[in-house]
């Protein structure tokens, strides 16, 4: 497995494509993106669990139903979220894309980004939609990278290839994740698309096993946004043999699937909002898999854990406090702890209890700007990890002072 | 019932002191305090949840078997958490208070605040416990609530007074919350004196009761500390009929011992760290009480949430979604939102969906610095509420910075 460029576009029969309709102030920032394939994909996805869901959300999931997809269109600036007309703004969307694109609108996937409790105003997308059409093309994944962006500070794209049946099969990504120029609330939103050959059954088994040790396992700050969702295409360019079962070439599709959500997810996490470091934790030697990634997302969701991190304290205590309080089974005489980064690692405490360190190595560990909080519960053979950021001042200032 | 002066010293029978014995650094900064009942109590705990647990937890654990007490003693500065001889240094500060005051070891409860990981210096300890039991009194509340204090910026202490059965029933409380001069994680302790006559089974059932509605409804940041502890001793002295039973005089103790406790939580989240406004979260009209209070709860936790009320904006969005992600049933079309001060109040949300209102009226009631967000849930009659913070450059500060 390699990772290649092109994005979204890197595999087979993909198209995309970014511009500036006006549903966001300032030119320069692109609001409107385009993922087109030429022949019909199967689809899965998977969606926020919030209880208020977006109309997107909604939409997409009727249009899936038969798990057959073409395209995705998604506006950045509005979330289309509780507000009285949301499912027929949604409808809309995919109705003008469907129109231009020749397609069924049950064959397009919407999703929004931005304020919620806002009306989205339809006519900037009326209007531009054959621009938008016209601009698609096998460079476009960049311009749709970027129109999904909100304060995302860099664009998060990815694409891998390998080799199933002697094919080479590619699978591309872009996401956003979270901060927005105006925002209610944080949303992460991923598309991927991949040319392999595989059932819609197969595909969405791929996808919810992937999401779960990648996207599910991000946290900024714990809110989980109304407008959450991560899409798949696969329109079967790559001509593999059919994947519709779990044999060798499911397991080297899924392992690629896995590599790029991951480098999504960790740019996702890199990137969030005033984050100054990417911090992964990593929990060996558990009894379950399940159990790994429990103590893992409650360690990177603590705000004392990102705080001391911002502050570059090796601080263990608060791993362990945070370790205790997770939901989960812990043998606290067995914890091991140790900080890693480029700089070097170290053991910071050993059987649940304090070990002594020098706090200059450590300080000179933790000023990197990626850090490994290595957990290992000497508890059993599985694992697990999640991936977070510091919390900074500019996380309390981007959230604090936005509307004013 | 009243408020009272006289704290935990209120409550007849019942004499307190604090000092500085050297644990701490600054002659100023009290680091001992003691509470002391001239006869045995009824006494009653709850502990934390944290898997991971300081030794004088345990040991308190041990020492409440038979439910009877007559004195607290409690250092700060120190966690006597995870180290390998915290056991023992809290055994031995039993011991010391129980030589001096002349009762039995197991008649002690124990509890600490402070630095996890770091060995409890015992000797500051045991060359100042005749001097705090001889500073023993009346009025020596004060210096014991001052004692316990590591970062809270107020000291924490309140007294009530009701009547049952003809008699004056005191109840006192002194607590500390979340913030440490050298911390590594928030812990809360309470400790509760009352002279009613209450025997040992309703005592344990009342403060179970009145925790949960208060101090487990409480959030600076989430983090469940390994200290944590309410503790309550009831001597009898204001010789009332013994309440055996859930009968009325069990209600009005029960109501004084909310109040008291509501007063003590509502002063923890006020002095959160870096707090700079009380956020308090009212559900009503819920299916069930556990709901509305989940619900309370989750809106009080979120980062999202906190931030937009430390920059006084009307994101009633990020409530809405704060709701929605919580683990209890949401009827989301059914949910008002309205934002309360003592400048007034505003509704922004009705049948989940945003109504417009004035944002300048929105911004004077939000600059104020108690606020109460009253969630209507227009689906049965029961309530629950919330008490936490926002959350500011300075909650980055201090724990981002104390340890360098």
């Amino acid at each position: 497995m390699k990772f290649i460029d092109g994005g979204v576009c890197a595999p087979k029969g993909f198209l995309a494509a970014g511009i500036h309709c006006g549903i966001r102030k300032g030119k320069d920032k692109l609001d409107l993106a385009l993922i087109f394939s030429k022949e019909q994909c199967n689809a899965a996805s998977v969606y926020t669990t919030n209880k208020v869901k977006s109309a997107p959300i909604y939409v997409t999931k009727k249009n899936l139903e038969n798990n057959k997809a073409r395209a995705i269109i998604c506006n950045s600036g509005i979330a289309n979220a509780c507000v009285s007309d949301g499912i027929e703004k949604a409808q809309r969307m995919c109705e003008l894309a469907a129109i231009q694109l020749k397609i069924d609108q049950e064959e397009v996937i919407v999703a929004s980004t931005g304020v919620i409790g806002q009306s989205l105003n339809i006519s900037p997308i009326e209007n531009s939609i054959a621009d938008l059409a016209d601009k698609l093309s096998v460079n476009g994944s960049d311009m749709a990278a970027n129109a999904i962006m909100t304060t995302d500070t860099v664009k998060k794209e990815f694409a891998v290839q390998v080799e199933i049946d002697g094919k080479a099969v590619k699978l591309g990504g872009i996401c956003k994740g979270s901060g927005m120029i105006n925002p209610n609330m944080a949303t992460m939103l991923a598309f991927i698309t991949t040319d392999v050959y595989i059932s819609d059954n197969m595909l969405k088994k791929a996808l919810k096993n992937v999401c779960d040790k990648t996207f599910n396992c991000v946290s900024v700050d714990g809110d989980t946004s109304t407008n959450d969702m991560l899409s798949i295409l696969a329109n079967g360019n790559a001509e593999n043999k059919l994947i519709d079962t779990e044999n060798s070439d499911f397991d080297v599709f899924e392992k690629a699937l896995l590599e790029l959500c991951t480098a999504l997810a960790k740019a996702i996490a890199k990137d969030g909002e005033g984050a100054t470091k990417l911090l992964e934790c990593v929990v060996v030697n558990s009894s379950s898999e399940q159990t790994a990634r429990n103590l893992a997302k409650s360690v990177i969701m603590s705000p004392l854990v990102k705080t001391a991190f911002f502050g570059a304290d090796a601080n263990w205590g608060r791993i362990l406090c945070a370790l205790g309080y997770a939901d989960s089974p812990l043998a606290v005489d067995k914890v091991d702890i140790t900080l890693k980064s480029p700089m070097g690692s170290i053991l910071v405490c050993k059987n649940g209890q304090g070990v002594e360190f020098s706090e200059d190595d450590a300080k000179l560990i933790l000023l990197e700007n990626e850090i490994v909080i290595y957990v290992d519960l000497n508890d059993g053979d599985k694992k697990g990890s999640a991936f977070g950021c510091d919390l900074s001042y500019d996380y309390v200032k981007i959230n604090g002072d936005y509307r004013t």
